[in-house]
This record gives structure tokens, C-alpha cells and sequence, in this order.
């Protein structure tokens, strides 16, 4: 359960108020304001606010007066074309912001994409709760043996039963030392003969599958650009859970953004100037072998598979 | 008139409408969106839209579920706490859009400030319209004698006549050359016998007094850092009158952060730890001279601006 | 001429001093160091300084300790990797720092890439040389009629050569008039009984032709997405030969970094879910057309001629 | 040990080359270059490149031709008038990169810093050390009683002595379950009949206090910034001692940049205009308490400590 009762109840409040207003509104997204998205076994993705819609971009790119006038077939083809040619400052006119709950070690990924505004609750002033990431079973899979930054096959059910264990317990004794150490006055097992650690330097023994939480905002642009990694296939699956449930605020806040972002985007290839010589070669009927291609394998293996001919 | 009539009736249509929303929302704002705010001759500033609150600061700060439910007086403690130690990234949380028409030379002063989202009119693939920033008299100013970057004295109303006379001619002269390079088919003089100059070309014609427009877009945190430097006593006059519009546009959105604003940014002073030591001398009684205190002569006269004795 | 006598000497003066030093080096680029590569008629790109060359981005990849052992073959191996899958931080930890002369029109287009560091000559403190750009004949090109964006054929020699004689006449007006405003003591014709007109308002008198400088510097990832859009065929032409300037440069500092880029950037397409599937069944042998492509117009033109079909 | 003897060769053979270079070259900094300065028990800061030195901020200023000829006195006053009034570009020419070994919870800090490059070293790729960090029994103290960020007393030998033996069984347990799951082949208790975990998975049972890595590079001004926070007497002491260290490079690198951010930064202090008021009445002769000053508790308390009048 990734919210509490109480929590649960701050949500309801925040959802039940309403006011007027004269921005933009997308009735859809509005539905989803507040809720927690559920993402693996404690965390989730909230939609806490956001600017703009669809129009917005429009508006920017033709820099208006007005939310405009024109047809909306013609805003649609507007963002297509934005979309196509990388005019991507448009899309920057947007802007969201989530609450995220978290593993550490995905939050460590994430926070590599810069262009974004984060606030993450601090260890050094608060106590993070005992909640930490366990896999399910059938996710925990062994090393990859072709690619060595993946997963390859599952574990087995013997398998992934001794190494969830581990996880467990290492987590849970690491916590229970975490706590001891802090020896807060609140806690049942308070010792007051004792000092308690800093919580600066306690939160050390921490395991990096506990969760923590952050505000994280971004522009539309960037967003996109965040989620075509992490979405991606070649993304770890637990930051791609956290990616999904994003994509889907995304089809609902801006739909004709959305639309174009799964066209020359998400299902978009970018093939080199070798691939673009092989792609005419075999378009003139020339039976072109990887030999003969002037690519390497592994570039004529992910262009075979671009092409749908993975045999080849 | 920064305006033109159709202009004017797109915006009044943008602020008749109204829709409810879970958001946050900030009547005082609304009152105001939207509506051009003039400044200088030609150019404005306007609201387009905008996210969050003071509220939403300390729900950053606190990474809390709902709206909190503290008294407003912890709120505001909070929020200057925030301010005075320079934590910035809860400020970063709300975000506000502007549309701005302002002369191209304040455009390039203004656009240093990277941390922004910009979409301006592009003269590649628009026609700029015929207008043109003229000082006041009264704004045409000698260079300064003290300063190597400022003005000093007004230049008297014959010189400013004179000076006026040359800025409107050559600004004339230039737009009307830079039209008929164009010679654009809606043009009352069009030539049909006569190709058009490109629009990319055209353009490097116009002076730096030619107004241009621009999306703007920031998150309170940038915004009150550009507003600090913008709306100092030593910026240009012509992007001053810029930052003070939007001062007022903050002190409705945001007041709890306006008023930690005023009081830690834009009325405080950053002492170096030679002129503090220059203070503890005088608090201790010395009469402390420019010549026994240790600080240049320009530092010196900066330190006793500060306290209220340039005579000192 | 770009460059007056006194500055060509400070420069050789500069290329003159050798020192010693355990940075990685580059020698081709270092013979091109602080020489002023002309660009334009007055313009020019210089490379003042660099940080870091092809072993440099392997190194940061494997965040090793030593300069590497490797190969040299698995060194250009690793870079062509990156460069596909487009992980872009290990190109960030190569740095450059340019001085370009360019006219203000085309620094207003290079100013919008924002993750770069900038100081300008800042025409408040310091008076412009009356230097402006001026177009050969055969660049002067009329309005495309295809692209609202660009431009298409020669004006031919007549309308040129009026065309140059508005461009000249004015840009010499104006600065003469910007001239008289400021009267500088230095100046010939200084009037000592008439106030000088402070600098910063002065400039706005200055056509956009008229020639600004600054120091620009970027890491080789920024850098080669800023190449990657400016010395594009779509780019401005006034900017473009100051991309392809810079693009010797590159190939210059980091031949390996340069020779990915060429395949997997300027030599690649990006193709959309619905190009992909028109490629496919091209593939397959059917004969598809644009009525039958489910592509708009636009983009089966944009294909055709990617596929060098544009008869198609 | 923070380096190996193979780590420690590797180094000594990058510093025993030598080349010849046009750049602007630091002879402080390069006797410094490569070589670890240990931090903490295991971990180091290394620069591993610069670009640039004090005349380059000079240089950038003037946007000059040469390496300018002017007097060291006069561009000193010019880097002191730049750090005053905040005119940051001119620092942002200078760069610097760094080799940084550092336990997880301080890199989580540090990665906040956002205008940097980095490159840390991948556990979904590598396989991390056994290392981590252990305070020592001097550094282990108690929560703060005043601060609920920060630490007070230190514990006692006794208390010290139990909290280090929690943290080493910790993680000591914790990175041999890592092990046994990941079931490496070059393992010594490796068994073939079990299929290790995928790396990206078996990370998340570290505990945060283990040793990660990261190239690590920004320019002067934002470095500066980072100093200015991190050095800082409210700064956790586990990132004051990596900020300390990289003051002592930026000495070596800059001395011109270094005393000026040492006056008017790391010395200065930043009065608001509540402050100011109290210190002008001080100065006055008045006698002021809390109560009349306007101030609140804590911001009096402050000021107190800023004036060296803490028992006021």
C-alpha cells in the first residue's frame, strides 16, 4: 500500500476544492490531479499541477494575442510539424509537476536528466519511513550474457525465493539498526540513557531499495525527452514503470502532443548514413549481406531488427 | 498604443473565459491576467499563465500530500526561513508565463538569463510591424561621468529634440527601406515586376529600437534572481521599467514571497568580510577612516552608501 | 578584413608562448589556436581554448584512472557506441571556448542555445566599430516560395546592386548619426559645447547588420547539437558558414568524436513510425503511393528525398 | 587506501608526460594534477583537466584579442569589481574537471549542483568495491538539539564504538549477499550451477554509505557557488571535507579568483533590510534589544553572531 490512511484523506481534501479560473484547463488531466498512480510495491506518481495544453504550444509557436481561433486540424498538423522538425521551445511552454515515490537507486537515475526542478525529502531532517523494494518474483532476472548493462532470463521460482530473502532481510536488519541508532524519543523502544545519532549520518546504513519521495517539475519538452529514454526497452524496468505511468498523464493532459511524440519519437528510428546507404541498396534490389553492408554487426544486427528482418 | 483594436478583442475573449480547477489558484493574479501591463511607449508585459502559489512552496519544501493544513504564520515563517538561507529549490516550484513586446536591444540584454523558456517572433518567417522605441526627453540621458556603464545628466531639451529628431528618421527610413526590399504582395506599393528580398535578409536592415515580442516563460526562483539584477538602480532604465511591471505582477501572485523577497534580496546588502570588519570597528567606537579602513576607495564610498553617511 | 593590424599582433604574440603541460594536448588543433578563421566579410571564428580530445570522452565513460591502455580501435569502437545510443555525458566532459565576430542579427538566432557561457562586448560600456555585414551579390536571394522560412533564388545582378546600395547607405546613416549622439572626445568632429548621449541609449540607433564579438564557450556535446541544427542545409546561410567553420574545427580537436557525429548525426535520418512502415512495405516489393502511405504531403515528400526518390 | 598500486601506477605514468601547448597553463595546478587527495577513509578528489586561469576571466571580460598586456594590479582590481558585483560570466570561462570517489549518500547531495557534467561509474554495468564509509568514533555525534538539521555533541568512546560496529557488520553483510546473488564467474566462491543476479538489481541491497565514483566537471562561477555552499560551516562535514579539498585546488588554480571569493563571498554576509535597519540605529548610538529591533529571535540571534556580539 503506497499511501497511508491519513494521506489518503490530505488527497481527498486537496481533490474535493475547486475554483475558478482563466487559464487553461484539460478536463482530463484534472481528473487524475492528486491521485497516486500505484508504480512497483509501495511507490507512485501523482500529478500534483501543470500549465498549458495542447493550444499552448500552439499559442507560443505563433507567439499570440488570444488562445487562437484557428481549426483545430490545423494546431494538430502545427504540432506534428514542430514535433518532426525539433522545433522544441514550443513544447517548453508546458510545464508539470509530480510527486514521485521512489527506490533510492532509481531515484540515483532519474536525477541524472538535469533540466528539472526537484525538491526530495532530506534524511538529514527527517526519518525515512521502513519501506523498501522488494522485486516480484518473476522479475528478478539473472545478468544478461549479450548485453551487460541488462537482464536476461528469470531467476526460477527457487531462486528468486533465496535472493528476495536476502533482500528482506538485509533491508529490514539495516533498518532496525537505522532506528536504533536514531533512538527517537517517539520511538516504542526509546532509551533515553543513550544519544541518539545525527539522522545525517544514521541514514548511511540504509539500503538502496528504500523508498524516498520527491516534487519534481519539468517542462513539456524535457519531459518528452525523459520519457523516450525510460520508456524505452533498454531502460532498467523499474525506472520504465515509473516512465508508463507518466506516459499515460501525458495522453491525457496533451493529446495532440502525445500523438506526434508516439510518431517521430517514441516508434521514430534514426538511421546512420551507413544504415541510409544499406536502406537504398536493398530498395534497388541489391541482396546486400552484412559483409558487404560497410556496418559493423552490431549496427546491421539493430538495423535488421529496425527493418523487421532480425533473421537477416 | 501597445495594442490594436483585434488585439485588444482577443484578449478580452482569453479573459471572459472560465473554467473550474483543482489547481491552485491566486484570485489576485487572475484579476490581471492577460491584460497588458505598458511599459515604455510600444511595449507590454502580460500574465499569460501560471502555476502554484505561496502555498505551493511550502508544500515543496515539505513534500506533503495535501495542501497542508498548518496556520498561514508557520507558513510565512517557513517561506522566509527559505529565502534568508538560500534554499532555492522550493521557490523553483511555481512557474509563470509572460508575453512581452519590448525593444530588440532589451531583448538581447534580457536573454543572458538562460534559465528560462523563450519563443520569440521570428523575422525569418514573419514581418515585423513599423514600431519603434523613442526615449521620453526627459529619458535621454548624458554618459555618465562616474560611470563607464550608465547615464548621468538629462540631455536638455534641445539636444533631446535634436537626438529625437535623428532616432525617428533613421528608425523611418530604415523600415521603409527594409519594406520595399521586401516587397511583399499585401503591401499597398507592392511591385509586381520585382522579386522580394528574402525575410531573413531584409531584416538585418532595422534598427535596435524595432519592437519584438517573445513567450516567456520561469520558475519564481529565476524570475525573482532576474528580478533582483533588473530591477536594481543600476540597470538600463529601459529594461528596469520591464522588471518593475513584473515586480508587481509577483507581489499579486506570490506575497508571502514577495515580501521575504523585498526584505532578504532586494533590500539587503552583501557585506565582504572587509567591510564587515569595517562595521565592527565603528560599532566599537573607532573613527574609522577611508585610509586606515583597509577597503579600496570605491568599496569604501559602496560600504558608507549602505549605512547612510556618504559623506563619510 | 577581419582583423586590424594591432589585433593580428596580440594574436601571434599569443601563438608565440609555448608552455609545458601534463594535459591531454591535441597538436592539430593547437596549430590553429587564437587564428581568426574569416567568416563573412568582417566576421570571424578563433578557438582561444580546449579541454579534453578523443580519449578524454573514453576515459569519463569508463571513469578510469589512467589515460586507458587500449586500442585505439576500441577507443573509436566505444565513441561510435555513445554516439548511437546517444549517451551524451561522456562527449560533455570535452570543452572549447571560441572568439566569433558575427553580425547582431545571426548572434540573436545563436544566442537561443542556452547551455553555453557568453560574454559580449556589451555596447553600454564600450562604442561598436562601424563594421556591418553586407551580402555578396549572389546571396542576396528572394523570399522562397516554397518555405515561408528561407529563401530561394539570386535577385540577379540589377536588383542586387539596389538592394546592397539601401543596405550600405543605411547602416553608414545610422552609425554616422549613432556617432554624432555619443560625440566622443576622441572623435575628429567632437563638439565639446553639445553633451554626449550616454552609450547604452546610443545603440539603439545601430542597424542589425552592424558586427558584435564574444567569447563562446560550450562542451563538445552542446557543441555538436548546436552543429548539428546550424550547419544544417535548413539554416540560415549568415550562420551557417560560422557552423561550418567551427565544424573544422571539431574535426581538427577530436577526429573520432568528429567521424561518429558525420554518420550517426549529420548523415542520419530519423524516420517516423509511419515512415518506417512505408520503408517496410517498399521492402517488401509493393508499389506504395502517397494517397496509399497514410504520410501527409509534407512528410512523403520529406521521405521520398531521404530515400533519394523525389521524383516519387 | 583509497588507490590500488595498479590505480596508483596509472597515475604516475599520466603525470610523468609531458607535451607543449599554446593554452594559458597553471604551474600550481599542474604539480597538483592526477594526484589523489585523500578524503575521508576511502575516498579522494582528483583535477584531472582545467581550462584556463586567472587572465582568461580578465580576458573574457574585455572579450579581448590577446592574453592582454595590461598590469597585474589592474586586472586584480578588475576580478575584485567582477566578484562584487556579481558579473559571473567572466568566471564561467575558466573549467575544471575532477576525479571524485565518494560514499552514495554524499554523492546524493552533491548531484543537486546541476549546472555539471558527470559521468559515475554504472552498477548496472560494473560491479562496485567493498568499500564504504566509517566514520570516525571522534566524527559520530549526536542530533542537534538546536538544529534539526545538523549534528551536536559527538557520541562518546563507548556509544561511538557500538554504532561503528552496527555500521561496518552492515555493510559487510549487505556487500556479501551483493556478491553471492551477483554470483560472479571470477568469483573465488563462484558456483556454476546458480544464476547470478542481474547487476542492476542485486545494487539495490548497498547500503549508502559504499563508495561510488564520478568524473565530475564544471566551470569557475558555478564552482565557486558550490564551494560557497558546501564549505560552509552548515554543511554536513562528509561534503565539507571534498569542498575543502577542491578550495585548495581552486588556490593553486586561480589565487587572483581565490582572494576575491574569499572576501566577497566566503567572508561576506548578507544583511536584509531589517538587519540593516538595527545596524544603522547600532551605529547611531542607540542601544537595541530583540524586542525593539524588529527582528525575530533567530534573525536577531544571526545578525548577533555576524557583529560578534553573540551574548546580545
Amino acid at each position: 500500500m503506497p499511501l497511508s490512511q491519513a494521506q489518503q484523506a490530505e488527497i481527498e481534501i486537496a481533490r474535493a476544492a475547486r475554483t475558478e479560473t482563466r487559464r487553461a484547463t484539460v478536463p482530463a488531466l484534472e481528473e487524475m490531479l492528486f491521485t497516486a498512480l500505484p508504480v512497483l510495491d509501495h511507490g507512485f506518481v501523482r500529478v500534483i499541477d501543470y500549465m498549458g495544453d495542447d493550444a499552448a504550444v500552439v499559442q507560443a509557436a505563433r507567439v499570440s494575442y488570444g488562445r487562437g481561433t484557428r481549426k483545430v486540424s490545423e494546431d494538430k498538423a502545427l504540432i506534428k510539424y514542430l514535433m518532426r522538425h525539433r522545433h522544441s521551445t514550443p513544447f517548453e511552454m508546458c510545464e508539470i509537476k509530480y510527486h514521485v515515490k521512489l527506490p533510492i537507486f532509481v531515484a540515483r537515475q532519474w536525477i541524472r536528466h538535469r533540466t528539472a526542478n526537484v525538491n526530495e525529502i532530506s534524511a538529514r531532517y527527517s526519518i525515512l519511513d521502513q519501506e523498501f523494494y522488494l522485486p516480484r518474483p518473476e522479475d528478478l532476472a539473472a545478468q544478461s550474457a549479450q548485453n551487460r548493462q541488462g537482464r536476461g532470463d528469470s531467476l526460477g521460482t527457487d531462486q528468486a525465493a533465496l535472493v528476495l530473502d536476502l533482500l528482506r532481510d538485509d533491508a529490514e536488519r539495516t533498518y532496525r539498526n537505522y532506528a536504533w541508532m536514531l533512538n527517537e524519543e517517539e520511538a516504542a523502544d526509546h532509551d533515553p540513557e543513550r544519544p541518539g545519532l545525527a539522522r545525517e549520518l544514521a541514514r548511511m546504513n540504509l539500503t538502496l531499495n528504500t523508498y524516498t519521495q520527491w516534487y519534481w517539475k519539468t517542462d513539456l519538452h524535457n519531459l518528452l525527452h525523459f520519457l523516450s529514454l525510460r520508456a524505452d526497452a533498454h531502460a532498467q524496468y523499474e525506472i520504465r514503470v515509473y516512465a508508463e505511468a507518466m506516459l499515460d498523464s501525458v495522453k491525457a493532459w496533451v493529446p495532440g502532443c502525445y500523438e506526434a511524440f508516439a510518431d517521430y519519437r517514441l516508434g521514430a528510428v534514426s538511421l546512420s548514413a551507413g544504415m541510409m546507404a544499406v536502406v537504398k541498396r536493398l530498395l534497388a534490389g541489391e541482396a546486400v549481406t552484412q559483409e558487404a553492408s560497410g556496418l559493423g554487426k552490431r549496427e546491421w544486427r539493430e538495423l535488421m531488427v529496425s527493418l523487421d528482418r532480425p533473421e537477416a
